[in-house]
């Protein structure tokens, strides 16, 4: 399926989006070493769990050109590029998987090989997303109205996306009447990424104040409720943006089918259950304004989840690239994370 | 109790906080004639349904300085407040009330109780909330900490308000041991209003986003959720501020009280059930930005009900100035209607 990309790997350089800037401006960042490639990660122009990956496996590739192609070098360049973000696993995973494809190469062949490991890496991103959403698409009736929550289209992933690319591919096919998608506070990924990335697809899309989400299912409009995952547990127990919790509650309450779209690197073989999934806590100067604007009295203290654990109990089915996990999750997840 | 008031009726003018302003600065105006009484309820300088009717009653005496007290003159303020902000039945009806408590006087005497009127309709306002206030206080185990949405503080009833009055009773008696506020998207009345009632009171506060509301009950942290309400069913469906429903739905899964705190006339007698409650939508423009901020593309269509319904088997107890309504609701209801 044709999509568009927040990243494009030309060498020697790895373009990006600016995501800091969206929806208002649309400007592309040449990235042509490791330092603007690391403050680009830092400060959040590039960002999502998948896309990451993309940007270590490139991003080793862009540092080699100057900085040289010996392995401690790459390894010193991949040590620095998973440090931007310590908890973006995928980021330090993509960048050693760059180190790993050339280790065994003479030196003269590694500058090539990065780039085309650069290039598959995007690929098989794009690909994995693609067959997650075929496994997705035909989960939604006809004429479905989807909720969904935060970004997990292609500024995530590269890709189509996850719970995104779902819901792009049903657009495609026919099945889609509307996407509505909550504002996610307190970032605010769902109003200004996922709304601009509806809008730029030319999908119907409906924004809500994560307020209105329950009530919105409650009205009997909404099908089916889709989001992604940032950690699923091995019993299925799922850590996602913060808000995910809420939705799956009023889902469940109201027989709406609540469905996890995951790439299987998202299944963490250390995480028996959701008890095991670490929270972030961010900064108190998310809550109560937005970039430099402040709604609440200074100093007020503030309670910050980056992420909320559903239960798996809640969760209808998750949606993988290698086909949909039903209940019972714990032999289901053990099945498709032994699978090819 | 001491409590802070938002408004103050001193003759001939009332003078009333802009809480448009709140929480950056703490401006005070004198409203001295109709057409400023009328621009400050337009605009939200004032707002709060029973704060709403103490302003009806005390913009007929300021309106009748400059207009005289002829029965006719005196309708047609009335008349005219009320129209400003039509779904306020309260600003219609505490208008209304100043003129009916002089028809029978003769005209030189109508003025000074105007004022009288005005006074003691605060007055009535004051002593039913901390009537509330002193009802529900004991709901709460000692040591609680205490979830709630929206503004129901003096800011919106001029008393010590409803569910805020509530847990301003608790941490005078030493039972509360933190508030936690949700944000309230989309106008943002906990971040902006709530916060800076909290902060002023010097009650322990923490402002969380609203997706973040259900993990925190989920977590254990939260002893009971209390909100105020717009209208009551006579068989307790509950219409509130949107996002009182996710947190019902939330409270009960979790086994957390969930409390209304509203004076006797938020039940409407003509409202058997919540599905007889009208749904106000507003503006899509709240929805993506707040203030001159715009944070989602130009254009997207916006879901954004005003209201939400609780329905009756999600509430845990009803907190009245004349006493505590628990379930079987609907003989309850009726009663406390009946009440003196």
């Amino acid at each position: 399926m044709d999509h568009f990309s927040p990243i494009v790997i030309e060498r020697p350089a790895l373009r990006a989006l600016d995501q800091t800037l969206l929806p208002a401006v649309e400007h592309w960042r040449d990235l042509r070493d490791l330092e603007s490639i690391c403050e680009a990660v830092a400060s959040l122009r590039v960002r999502g769990a998948p896309l990451l990956g993309i940007v270590g496996a490139a991003g080793v590739a862009v540092a080699s050109e100057s900085r040289g192609v010996a392995l401690e070098t790459l390894g010193a360049i991949a040590t620095r590029l998973g440090s931007v973000r310590p908890t973006a696993i995928e980021l330090a995973t993509g960048a050693a998987s760059a180190v790993d494809a050339v280790r065994a190469l003479p030196e003269g062949q590694r500058s090539e090989a990065l780039w085309r490991h650069a290039h598959e890496y995007l690929l098989r991103r794009v690909e994995e997303d693609e067959a997650l959403g075929q496994f997705g698409a035909p989960l939604l009736p006809s004429g479905a109205n989807v909720l969904t929550h935060c970004n997990t289209g292609a500024l995530a992933t590269g890709g189509i996306g996850t719970a995104l690319g779902v819901i792009q591919v049903a657009w495609h096919e026919g099945r889609l009447a509307r996407c509505y998608a909550t504002e996610t506070r307190p970032l605010l990924q769902g109003a200004r990424l996922t709304a601009w990335e509806l809008a730029r697809a030319g999908i119907p899309a409906t924004l809500l104040p994560d307020t209105a989400a329950a009530s919105l299912i409650a009205s009997g409009q909404i099908e089916a409720v889709i989001t992604g995952a940032d950690r699923i547990a091995l019993n299925g127990d799922t850590a996602n943006k913060v808000g995910t919790y809420g939705l799956a509650v009023a889902a469940a309450r109201h027989h709406v089918p609540f469905y996890i779209a995951a790439p299987r690197t998202t299944f963490d073989p250390t995480c028996p259950t959701g008890a095991n999934i670490p929270i972030e806590f961010r900064s108190p100067v998310e809550v109560g304004g937005f970039g430099g604007q402040r709604w609440s009295p200074e100093g007020i203290d503030a309670y910050n989840p980056a992420f909320d654990v559903t239960p798996a109990e809640l969760i209808t089915a998750f949606i993988t690239e290698v086909g949909v996990v039903s209940a019972p999750f714990a032999r289901a997840i053990e099945d498709i994370l032994k699978a090819p």
